[in-house]
């Protein structure tokens, strides 16, 4: 078995064997297998933005079996999407890819006045789908935020109970946050630490730009080195229990492949444990989009071995 | 059996026997049994709209004996109403016809701030009836999205347990949406793609419109054809999970017969599942109204041999 | 067994053993038993509007012994009260007297911005006080209408389950309808076809005027006969899914006896199934309330036989 | 036994033998044991007013074991208070002295917009401390009235199934109502109709003034005596079922001796079951509180005889 | 045994033997076993302000492992903190160091719009993790009291019969309190006098200033000593059911060492139970903030001989 996996299992002493095979699960899958790396493929956008606007430039993308083919085939940990897409695919899928249920989903026609997704999956679909973890989202900042952190206790603990993980989506949004808020490094450590004291097991978050947004906050982060992606990285893995959680990395909107390269070079430099990527890769060609994930997972393969 | 109905059937696979047998009744039932296209007869129209408006062109449409006649008469797959009708009628029409429930409904009297129809019946009541479905409405758009989205949750969760597949009306209706937007072709994708996401077995929409509703969605559209209705319909269909899912659509208002007959057409040539129609049907004489479904599943049999 | 009474209890079939006995016993008991028709003595204005405007004109109402009494000696079919009123009565009239317990209740010194009732007892306490049906009011109209409409779908299918039909006082009130509107024909026909929908065994409604509130609705309205109460009466009786629900009429406000008499034989004329009189019989004295309730059940024999 | 217990016992003949029990456990405790008539020490007032304002008159107050000691030294009938200040001394009174927990409870710091007190205790909480009732605080003219009738009703079903009688203080209060109108005499009689209408054992109101609140009352009151407290007294106890249920008054603010003597001789001469003195009591100095319980008792004694 | 601890647990009386053997854990573990004083160490100020404010003048403090090795190495009774914290410690401290699970807990990045932190854990969480009671916090003042005051209702009951005592943070704040009126005397003393009523076993409040923020309570303030920290730390232990309930202290803010010390010097001789002590533990050096709560604890185990 491998020590570096086994050294990240420590962190999680307490938790039920059931919790910890399915992490053991993520970690011993796909290409970084034993690394304690993580690249995870996300399709919840067709949900998150609507079905054209993810999926016509690369029409494949519309059949919901593309996407666990293409997450086998580059070799990632695993692949999340909302209970409508794993239905189509379980069957056929669940064994041979670990699947993680996306709980929660928001469309962009219109919805509460403050963020909030609606749950549109249980802890038994997750059972029902053989997946090896739940996916949450939360919206710090949000004036509903009571009734998500309030939620996911009571599905973190309902997961426990049959043995799973929880992967908390932690994004700041709403009221007190301005737009470029969302991405401060403050308000982003804080997104993070906040998922790690909900009991996440695994946290995603954004990469974190240099601004900083609370001015209560200022004065702590003038020490904090914060010039590089991957200076900022770092205080995120610290925030996030000093590594003792594991922390992963969104890559954002589409953009161009030597950005999303060089971002998550930073992102490995500082420690993060993976990246979770969507749009940047089902939004390519068949082809061109394996290719991208390949070379996301041989950046966090080389992190972990240097 | 047929093979076309198989064939939809194990886009299914993973779900209970219970559901898919079910699934199999709705397929296999009426003059459309075994081609894989559904006509189905609703009538909620009184509670929707109020009695004197859905029935005073047709009298006869009071009773809530006529309706089941009429669907059964026709060859219709099946026929969905609101628990009072069923009521009514269950005893006599359980296992003749396949019933649909349809779980919540609106009346046009007034209703909270934002549109959200009320929970009428519940699927111990489907079961009490001897029902092949649950039907349920959701508006994409409105401020109560989320209440709607996770009592739909937990409804397909106890429906699935009872081997009962779910069919989402999925109406676009809100705060943030134009009365344009409600039909348009973007809008209407992301509707049934927000229903089959959530986990509906079938999907109803409204035919929709060349108008593109969401500015971030302009781009996407640029190449996708839209001129016809039959090429928007096949937009549609390929939003629901590229053909994976049962998308049917109605008819709205009543209109010209030669009307209905060409829009039934184009969703038929697109590709659509079928159709679900009322006000057009019983609100013409009964001998009409027969002729009509009849002509609608002329349709969408000659689309099936096609 | 009565003719007419088991063509009534037909329009039931599928209903449990249980719900139809208690049907039958509510048509078979005082001195309309056996015509298929119905007058009710409700006594719930003390909760209402206080117990000074109700009891004053007649003190020996405030004791709640007086009025089922009333109900019993006058050959009334039932006595309808909230929990309260029952509580002291029920030992000992509970299997001479069906007893109706009204679950929900509003008093006018204040309440939700929406009308809405609040529900003062169960499905149990009607179990508990030996009664033969619930009774609960909805507000179509009311921006608190998804609420009633979700409780009421509970309370029937609780009550169902322990054999008691339900009753639903339908009194459409709320942001969306004026004054007027609140008696108008199109509304209390839309009210009673609701209130049917729901899966009400009994409907009542107030006795609709000739005024037409919705505009949508005008047109459909223009070839229904509605210059008597009578034919307005005969509507309601058709909106309530084509006689095949019972709807009993309300006498509103006491008023002079000709006038209440009259208003009487119109209902009957009509086709109504009966008469829910409180008013007008417990704020007259003793023996003026007994003559009044019989001479109303005289009206309503009189139009069985006709 | 005592004839006039069992008289009123016979009032609410339908409960069962545990919540008979009990309710004759409070008349038949104290000096006015067996005479129908109640005087009883509720200590709720460091919760609603805060403990500075309720206590710093008699310090001694600030002690939980001052109340009991000085209820059972007085001859109360019995003691009612908030779970916290009988979780300290139910293992030492329970059995001596009839408890009454007070189920919720409001603070004068803040809280909801309108009127409504926080459920502080629950019925296993009576259970456990070996209490012999439960109250709780109604206040009708609020726009939270609903959520407050309908949990009443939980709890009256649930301590009925128990044993336990419940006692409800009623009073009004609210966007509908002014100040002077929170004791006129219609609301009074009003907001203690109410309370018996829910299913109130026994009732709490403030003694009422000869202010008539609302408009359309105005004409019933004209022939209702209400010159004197004692004839408004009279109205109240009329409006609680013409005298079948157990109607008792509070004594407000503290105020000098001889005011409360006379607001007493009052209430008993009108036919009032009793009182529930508070801060008149525990504010006065030990020895002064005890003397004015006695007298108190007295006057309820001497109207019991007379 | 210790007498003393003896005597506060007589205080108790009525409470199960399991609630009373963690109450006897938590007085008789660390340097002030046995003397009737607390000294606990709570950390949730990465969650309440972020991790960087909190953790930045001290990074070691970023690991979890940190916090409950600094309170068992003073010689604390207790370390408290929020789920995710001893999620990862757990394992190695429980049963060595008593842990209090703080069951809700608050963000500054925004909420809801009056105060009211989340419910992040639960009385089943507190049970796995090995810990010897539960913490909560309540906002007195806050329009969402209602809800706080009905949670920790439910949360005290689930406790009690799993052997868990409750300790509160009362924290008044909120639309009817004024900045410094939340440490005013009378509202601190009320908002311990409420903790207590809701039933606290424990209370924690912040050290009240000189200021008297409601008029109503001016009067009976005029003659209560106020001078002094410690005459005013006697009133809110008075304020505290007269002494018979546990209240502690919490420093606020970080400051200079000498007015730490003299701070909790007031408290003790005011009669303190005992003080809860974060920032200004674990914001010093690990050697620093060691000495300092060694001190604190050398002030209170002082003030228990004195």
């Amino acid at each position: 078995m491998s020590n570096v996996v086994e050294q990240i299992i420590a962190n999680y002493a307490g938790e039920s064997p059931g919790v910890l095979g399915n992490l053991r699960r993520l970690l011993n899958s796909g290409s970084l297998a034993g690394t304690g790396k993580l690249v995870i493929l996300p399709v919840d956008q067709g949900f998150e933005h609507g079905p054209a606007r993810s999926f016509a430039p690369n029409p494949a993308g519309y059949d919901p079996e593309y996407h666990p083919a293409l997450a086998l085939e580059s070799g990632c940990n695993a692949y999340a999407a909302p209970v409508g897409f794993l239905d189509v695919i379980a069957a056929k899928y669940a064994g041979k890819l670990p699947l993680i249920l996306k709980l929660n989903n928001s469309d962009s026609l219109g919805g509460p006045d403050q963020p909030c997704s609606a749950l549109t999956a249980g802890v038994q679909d997750a059972l029902r789908l053989g997946c090896v973890a739940i996916g949450y989202t939360i919206y710090p900042g949000s004036g509903l935020r009571n009734e998500q952190y309030e939620a996911i206790r009571d599905l973190i603990a309902e997961a426990r109970d049959v043995g799973l993980p929880t992967v908390i989506w932690s994004y700041p949004r709403g009221a007190g946050i301005s737009k470029n808020g969302e991405t401060a490094l403050d308000v982003v450590a804080y997104a993070a630490h906040i998922a790690c004291q909900l009991g996440a097991h695994i946290v995603k978050v954004k990469p974190p730009s240099d601004f900083i947004e609370q001015k209560e906050a200022q004065k702590a982060y003038e020490k904090v080195p914060k010039a590089t992606l991957a200076e900022r990285v770092q205080h995120v893995v610290q925030a996030s229990f000093n590594n003792k959680r594991i922390v992963i990395f969104s890559g954002g909107p589409a953009k161009g492949t030597e950005d999303v390269l060089e971002e998550l070079r930073q992102i490995a430099k500082g420690g993060g444990y993976g990246s979770i990527m969507g749009r940047n890769a089902f939004q390519r060609s068949p082809a061109d989009g394996q290719k991208l994930l390949r070379e996301a997972i041989e950046i966090f393969r080389a992190s972990a071995k240097g």
